[in-house]
C-alpha cells in the first residue's frame, strides 16, 4: 500500500515503532533512577521528552482508524499514556473505531467534559453507536446539549435493533425532489461545496418524503441542465426497509455491487442511506464474531483485558463443555465392568469419539454456512441429510477399516477389531446427522445456528461414540 | 429489501419457487406415466410446458448473481435443467458468480462453442478468473480469438498470485492526464455517455502513465471548467501496488472507507483499479474459507457434490485427526496398568482432555484473529502468552476445583479428587500455551496460521491431558 499523503507507514509498522519507543523510555527511566548522577538523569529526560514530543505529533497525524488500531494493541498502561496525547478532535472518531471491548478502557480514562466534547462532534447515528458504552451519568447531559432534531435522530437510531439495516444506516442524507431541474441540483451542490462522501447518487423523494427513485451523480454530468430530476432518475434501484436484517442487505450489496442504497420506513418514506462502508464493517464484525464464537468467546475480547475478565468471558463456555464432558464420562461409567475386563477399551475409545466429533463438525460447518447464505430450504435440507449421512458412512468404512486393522495389529483380537470397525461406521454416520440437526434445531428455536452448536455436536458425538463402542464391546466381547 | 425494478422476490424466495415447480412437474410426469388416458397425459403436458415457459422467462430476468445462487442450490439434475435455459448473454456472468465448486458442474454441461461464446463477452480480468476452471482444450482457442491487447491483459492477470491486489483489480480503467482542463474531461464523458461504474474518481497520470493523484468526480461538478486537472486533483489518496496482499488492501478499504483505489506497478505506473465490490467479495470468500477450513474442509464444497468427492475432500483432515487421536490413544496405552487398578481413571480422563482442548482452542481463536488483523508483534505475543497462561490457570483452579469436588462426591476418594484437580490446573495452563504457540509456529514456517491449527491443538491437548492425569494417578495412586 502506498500513501502519497499523510500516512507514511502501515498501522502495524507504526505500532511496532511506538512499542519500541515506549519500551526504550521505560528502560531509560529505570536506568536513570538507578544511576545516582543528576546530570545523566537530566540528559536522559530531555532526550526522552524530545522523542515523545515527536511521537505524539506523529500519532495525531494518523487516521482515527489507525490510532484505534494502535490503542487496541497496547497494554493498558501504555494505552492510557498514548490516549492522553490523542488530540481532542480525534477522540470521537477513535472511540467509534475501537472494538467494543477496548472502548470501555478508553472511556474510563476520560472525565465527563472530555466525553461530552468527543461525542458532540459526531453525527447522530455515530452518537447512537457510542451511547450504550458511555457512562450512565453522561448520557442525559449529552442528550440535553443536542439540538431537538439530532436528539430525535439519536433516539430513533437507538430504537433499531442490532443487526437491522436501521442500525447501520446514516440519517444525514441529502435527497432531491423529483420536480426540480438538474440545474437546481447543481446550483445547490456548488453552494454546498461537496458531494455526499461514500455515495454515488441522490435519493429522489416526493413532497411527502416518499422515495421515488435515485439520481446517479453521472446524470448531473451527462444530462442537459434543464432536464427534470424525474426524467433523469432511475426507478429500478434497490432500497431497503429500516427493519430489514443487515445480513440480507450485505448479501444484496455483495451480489449487486452496490455503493449506497436508500432506506425507507413502512410508509415508503426516505429515512436514511446505507453505505458500502457500513456494510463492509458489518461483514467484518459479524464474521469475526462468528469465528470467535465458534471457540466460545462470546464477546470480542480486549487482547490486554485483565485476567479475571477474560476468564469470565470464557467461563460459560467451559462450564457448558464441562457438562457435556461430564455426561460423556457418565456414559463411560456405565461400562466400568467391561473396561475392567478389557482395559484396551479404555485405550481405544477416545479414537472413536475424536473422529466422530470431527465428522460432526465438518457437516456442521457446511450447514451453518448454508444457513448464513440462505441456501437451506426444507427441500435441500432433506437432500443434504441423505448426502452427509452417506459421506459419514463412506468415511466410516474407510477410516473404520484402517482402525480395525490397526487394532488387530496391536491386540491380535479379531473381536475387538470388529467392534472397533462397526463402532466407527455407526458413530460417523450418526455424527453427520448430529452435525446437520443441531444447527437446524437451534435455527428453529430462533437461535443463531452458529453459536454453541460446535460444543453441542462434540458433546453428542463424544457420548454417542463411547456408548456405541463400549456398548458393542459389552454385548459381544465380555462374559 | 425492496426492488422497485425487475427483481420481484429475494433469491431465496425464487429458489423455493423453482424447487416447487420442478418437483410438481416431476410428480405430474410420474402420475401421467402411470395413468393410461392419453388425453389426461396431453393436458398435463401442456400445463407443464406453459408453467415452464414462464419459469424460464422469470429466471432470465434475474441478476446473474441470483441465477448463480439458484443453480448452486439445486441438485445436479435440476441444476442442468435450469442451466440449459439460462440465456447465452447471462452465461459468462453466472459462471463468474458461482462458487468454484459449482463452476465445474456447469462447464461440464456446455460444449466448446458455448464456453467460448460466454467467455468472449467478459472483460480481460474476468476471463482470467475463469481460465483456471475452463476445459484445457478450450483455452488456446479462446486466447487466439482475443485481440492482442486483451490477450496481453489476460496473461498478466493470470501471472498475479491468488490473494494479491493484482488478482482482484480491474484492468479496464479510464485515467485522465494532469495537464488537461476539466472541460476536456467533461466533453469526453458526455461522448462516452457514462461514468465508470463502482468508482468515485479518475486516476490522474502523466505522459508516462505514472500515477499523479486522483480526480474525484465531484471536482467535475464543483470546480470551474477551465481549471486544470492538476489543480483539482488530490495527491494524498491511497494507492496500492499490484503485488500488495489483498488482505492489506481489504483492511485499508475498511479503515479508510474507500470506494476505489488506483493500482500501480513497481515503476509507479497505473495498471488497474481496485473497487470496493471486489474487496467485499474477497472478504466474504476468505472468511468463509477460513470458517470451513477450521473444520477441515479445504475446498469450498458443492452442497450437492457426489458423495465420493465430498468424502475425499474431508479425508485428509480425518486422517490427520486419526493420527493425533491414535497418538493420544498410545499415551493412554502406557498407563494400562494404572487403569486396570483404578477403572475410574478411564471414566474421568476424557473430561480433562475435553476441557483442555476447549481452553486451547479459545486461545487459538484469539491468536489467529490477532494474526489476521496484523496485531501480533513480538512484544504483544510475549504479553499474550503470559496473559493466556494466567487465564488458563484461573479457569483450571475454578473448574478443576468443581471437578475435584464432583470426583470426591462420585468416588469418595480424596486422592483421586486431588489428582483430578491438579491435572485440570496443569492441563489448562499448558493448553493455553499450545493454543498460542501452534499458530505462531505455523506462521513462522510460512503456513496459514488458521489452517490445521485446531486439529493440532486438540491433538496436543488430548495427549497432554491424558498424560498428566494418568501420570499423576500412576505415581500417586497405584501401588
Amino acid at each position: 500500500m502506498q500513501h502519497t499523503g499523510t500516512l507514511a507507514v502501515s498501522p502495524t509498522e507504526a505500532l511496532k515503532h511506538i512499542q519500541t519507543i515506549l519500551r526504550t523510555q521505560a528502560v531509560e527511566r529505570e536506568l536513570a533512577e538507578r544511576s545516582a548522577g543528576p546530570r545523566h538523569d537530566l540528559q536522559a529526560e530531555l532526550l526522552g521528552r524530545q522523542q515523545q514530543g515527536t511521537l505524539w505529533r506523529e500519532i495525531n497525524q494518523l487516521h482515527p482508524a489507525d490510532i484505534a488500531f494502535i490503542l487496541e494493541n497496547l497494554p493498558l498502561d501504555e494505552r492510557h499514556q498514548v490516549w492522553d496525547q490523542v488530540a481532542p478532535h480525534h477522540d470521537g472518531g477513535v472511540l467509534l473505531e475501537v472494538s467494543d471491548a477496548v472502548r470501555g478502557s478508553l472511556l474510563e480514562h476520560m472525565d465527563e467534559s472530555e466525553v461530552l466534547d468527543a461525542a458532540e462532534r459526531l453525527d447522530s447515528d455515530e452518537i447512537a453507536d457510542l451511547v450504550p458504552d458511555l457512562p450512565q451519568e453522561v448520557v442525559p447531559t449529552l442528550m440535553e446539549r443536542l439540538d431537538p432534531a439530532n436528539r430525535e435522530r439519536v433516539h430513533s437510531a437507538l430504537a433499531f435493533p442490532d443487526g437491522s439495516v436501521g442500525s447501520l444506516m446514516e440519517f444525514d442524507v441529502s435527497a432531491v425532489r423529483a420536480d426540480v431541474t438538474l440545474d437546481v441540483v447543481l446550483r445547490w451542490l456548488r453552494r454546498h461545496g461537496s458531494l455526499p462522501a461514500g455515495a454515488n447518487m441522490f435519493p429522489v423523494v416526493d413532497r411527502d418524503g416518499v422515495l421515488q427513485g435515485i439520481l446517479p451523480f453521472e446524470s448531473l454530468l451527462i444530462c442537459a441542465g434543464d432536464t427534470e430530476v424525474a426524467d433523469a432518475m432511475r426507478t429500478d434501484a434497490i432500497s431497503f426497509h429500516s427493519n430489514d436484517p443487515a445480513a440480507d442487505a450485505a448479501h444484496a450489496f455483495e451480489r449487486y455491487d452496490l455503493i449506497a442504497a436508500p432506506v425507507v420506513n413502512l410508509h415508503g418514506q426516505l429515512v436514511g442511506l446505507l453505505k458500502v462502508e457500513a456494510v463492509v464493517d458489518h461483514i467484518q464484525d459479524s464474521t469475526q464474531r462468528e469465528l470467535l464464537s465458534q471457540a466460545g468467546l462470546r464477546d470480542e475480547e480486549d487482547l490486554f483485558a485483565p485476567v479475571w475478565k477474560s476468564a469470565r468471558n470464557r467461563g460459560l463456555w467451559l462450564a457448558l463443555n464441562l457438562v457435556t464432558a461430564f455426561i460423556a464420562s457418565r456414559v463411560i461409567g456405565q461400562f466400568e465392568q467391561a473396561i475392567e475386563q478389557i482395559v484396551a477399551l479404555a485405550v481405544l475409545m477416545p479414537i472413536v469419539a475424536a473422529v466422530g466429533g470431527n465428522t460432526g463438525n465438518q457437516t456442521l460447518a457446511l450447514v451453518i454456512r448454508g444457513y448464513a447464505l440462505g441456501q437451506v430450504t426444507d427441500h435441500s435440507f432433506r437432500r443434504l441429510l441423505i448426502k452427509e449421512t452417506a459421506v459419514g458412512l463412506v468415511n466410516g468404512l474407510t477410516w473404520g477399516g484402517i482402525m480395525g486393522l490397526a487394532t488387530l495389529a496391536l491386540y491380535q483380537d479379531l473381536g475387538l477389531a470388529t467392534v472397533m470397525f462397526v463402532a466407527m461406521v455407526l458413530t460417523l454416520a450418526f455424527a453427520a446427522l448430529a452435525g446437520a440437526f443441531t444447527p437446524a434445531m437451534l435455527q428453529r428455536l430462533g437461535q443463531d445456528p452458529a453459536y454453541g452448536s460446535a460444543i453441542l455436536v462434540t458433546g453428542v458425538t463424544d457420548s454417542l461414540g463411547f456408548f456405541i463402542f463400549l456398548g458393542l464391546a459389552a454385548v459381544f466381547l465380555t462374559a
